[in-house]
């Protein structure tokens, strides 16, 4: 029997958390995405105690969940370890648990793994994907709102073309080689557009059981235009492109039910799909204890323009999970990395002056424009004047997303794999790694 | 409702997989690893119709599993999908699928998802681990023979980890920081060397929490020496090595329990770990209907040196599974790559021979060597007469995995790994990716 380690005894003896004794003020921060982490960055060198909690141990990039689900990026590359980031930061404290519940009164977070107090609160919980209550369509479909759904998403999509290649059904077939997705935002599209390529470059040759052109992608989307958040011109640029890689676009439709086979439109038109991928909408998430008059449209957490939730007096919100309400933006800020990091630097700048006691400043968005890619060598850009679409808006969109993900390591694996992907055609991760439950064609209820 | 679409009807009516049609006879070759892609790389140009049939829907390289249970790499770097490889091989179909049971009266295969018939049927089904009975150590332990299984490490190594840092409890941070590797093997050996460079390298940085020195590192070995098929140099070259990496190596020692907490040796001595991974022995694999008077020690099926089952006219076995008698084997191969590779080859040429009406030669295997390394620049080599270690056995061993892995891309992807890894000390792949269910220590067992 080994003779027992006894460390330096830094547990507070009423957190189950354990934590080095501090005499700084503690900041606690739920979550670590874009949001969560340029705060941590941002407070690092301050005379406080940060403890950074996230239910992962890494840092994900999110605006490339759909590489990874078309199976043209491993998740490591576009996931970063938390305690590789914050490295060396004596000040930061990161802990694996997933938060349940935020009791302000006493100032305490509890946890499915301890709890622990705070001085100061940040939510920056993110969002988790919006099925508006269609419960049948929650089961049978997948999100696309975490690493995790991205490989269910390639791992079904591949299960269902071996599966195409096992079966004699033609019917079977048809059902296993279509592809619904819904929502015609930047996830949507680029979803499809990447489909659209896979159908179109790597079937051929790998699965010449099959024509390519059994398999059919549909892009489903509400409004008239695609990518509605953006400019006229970039629908228009967008909807050419998914045509000429034989997306089917179905505009002013949306998806009614699914039960895993048959896809249901408010139009009545039925299509026969075994994979479903739902884009189609997104709702703030928390844990519990935040009063209900503080939740606004969409799930989201209503601050102040000094990203503070109203009744609360040391608790923020940051991010997807926010609605910053101030003069310039009544209902708040879209839902995507460029506010989230904007907020998070901001809130940093709060905190530092709270605890020099300087004055603060309302947060203000800077809108620096949107992208979007569609397939390979195509994408749409609109920076402030400048609307265009093209080879050149792809090449922006390449370096945009290059430089912004977290690490020489990571930067080196998405470079290498998408040269050569370019000059290739070719997808270097199509593996099944995780057993996915196989689902088999009901034949008594096929229409 | 879309259109169906009809496909050429390539199905054989009797067989529920589907396969398409043709004149030449059916070989089925269930398991793409080492014995079975070298058997299809090698027949691929045969008037043959080859069905390889696996449950994954990739080739692993199996020797450096370790890694990617100690961070090292990530999953698709070291496994290879089955479809890229076999691409425009006309006469090769792969099919994804889990074999159950032979029925060789009419040349039938079962498997999960479908039957069919062959005119040759190989096995090269591999082994798994083998626990010898042991159902406590199996249901606790973690073995190491899928790419799975060295993901499974990896997460609980990691939330494991992470655990140790959120606990108060000092018992219990011990146990969680405890990893005990049974098997003194090339397996047990490797993984052992890489556990303790991350707690020498990784820890120290990633979690200041608690002492690197909290971490143990435990090899168990039943023999009186580690890497005991390898020359008596090599073993203590090898023990060498261990020891300056700080594991803890008991030899002549056997693990006889665990519950999940806590390891009893034959010796009666226990200790904390929350980890234990075996490494001390394989079993064959194979599916049902082989009689069992082929079935030797090791659970392997016992073949005459032509590489056939005895009893059958067209039932073949090779690779791990296959214990190969000839006057040179009496008891057959040691079951790693080489002897795999090589029945693969052989019986390529059998049955080419046995085609074309021409006599067939007995397997002969020509032993290349061993290599094993441990940690990081030290390894240890036999090859021939020449036995040796250090520098530049690990120079041998790096470029020998380096060349044997498929792909372009999986080569630069491991070559970069080990480059960032050789100049920095650092591993890249630390991220948690599948929930792993938490244990918590029954402090009521506590011993």
């Amino acid at each position: 029997m080994r003779k027992k380690t006894k460390i330096d005894a830094f547990c507070r003896i009423t957190e189950a958390i354990c934590l080095p004794k501090s005499e700084f003020p503690r900041i606690v921060i739920i979550g670590g995405g874009f949001a969560g982490l340029a705060l941590v960055e941002n407070l690092k060198k301050e005379d406080l105690q940060i403890v950074l909690i996230d239910r992962n141990n890494f840092h994900q990039f999110q605006p490339l969940y759909y590489q990874v689900a078309t199976s043209a990026l491993e998740p490591d590359s576009i996931v970063f370890p938390f305690r590789k980031q914050l490295r060396g930061y004596k000040n930061v404290i990161f802990r694996l648990a997933e938060v349940q519940e935020v009791q302000s009164s006493d100032n305490t977070v509890y946890t499915d793994n301890g709890f622990l107090t705070y001085d100061f609160l940040v939510l920056a919980t993110g969002s988790e994907t919006n099925f508006f209550g269609m419960e049948r369509i929650a089961e049978h479909g997948l999100g696309l709102k975490d690493i995790r759904d991205s490989l269910d998403i390639r791992h079904k999509m591949l299960q269902n073309l071996e599966q195409a290649a096992i079966t004699c059904n033609d019917e079977e077939r048809d059902a296993l080689t279509n592809f619904v997705v819904v929502g015609g935002g930047p996830a949507g599209v680029e979803t499809a557009g990447a489909l659209a390529e896979f159908r179109n470059y790597i079937l051929p040759k790998d699965y010449p059981e099959y024509p390519a052109f059994l398999m059919n992608i549909y892009l489903v989307e509400a409004s008239g235009r695609v990518l509605s958040s953006m400019s006229k011109n970039a629908s228009a640029m967008t909807l050419k492109y998914l045509k000429n890689l034989n997306v089917e676009v179905l505009l002013n439709e949306t998806v009614v039910d699914y039960d895993g086979n048959v896809v249901l439109t408010k139009g009545g038109e039925k299509y026969f799909a075994k994979t479903l991928i739902w884009t189609a909408g997104v709702k703030g998430q928390f844990p519990d204890g935040i009063g209900k008059k503080n939740v606004v449209k969409g799930n989201r957490i209503k601050t102040n323009a000094f990203l503070k939730v109203e009744g609360y007096e040391n608790v923020f919100a940051i991010g997807d999970v926010a609605t910053v309400i101030s003069e310039t933006s009544p209902e708040g800020h879209p839902q995507v990395a460029q506010p989230a990091i904007q907020q998070g630097v901001h809130l940093s700048a709060i905190i530092r002056n709270l605890l020099h006691g300087k004055p603060i400043k309302p947060f203000k968005y800077k809108d620096k424009g949107s992208l979007a890619t569609i397939g390979k060598r195509k994408a749409v850009a609109d920076l402030g004047r400048f609307k265009f679409g093209g080879y050149f808006a792809w090449m922006i969109w390449s370096f945009v997303h290059l430089i912004s993900i977290i690490g020489f390591r990571n930067k080196l694996l998405v470079g290498i794999n998408w040269l050569i992907s370019y000059f290739s055609f070719d997808k270097g991760s199509r593996i099944i790694i995780r057993p996915f439950k196989k689902e088999r064609l009901n034949t008594k209820n096929k229409i």
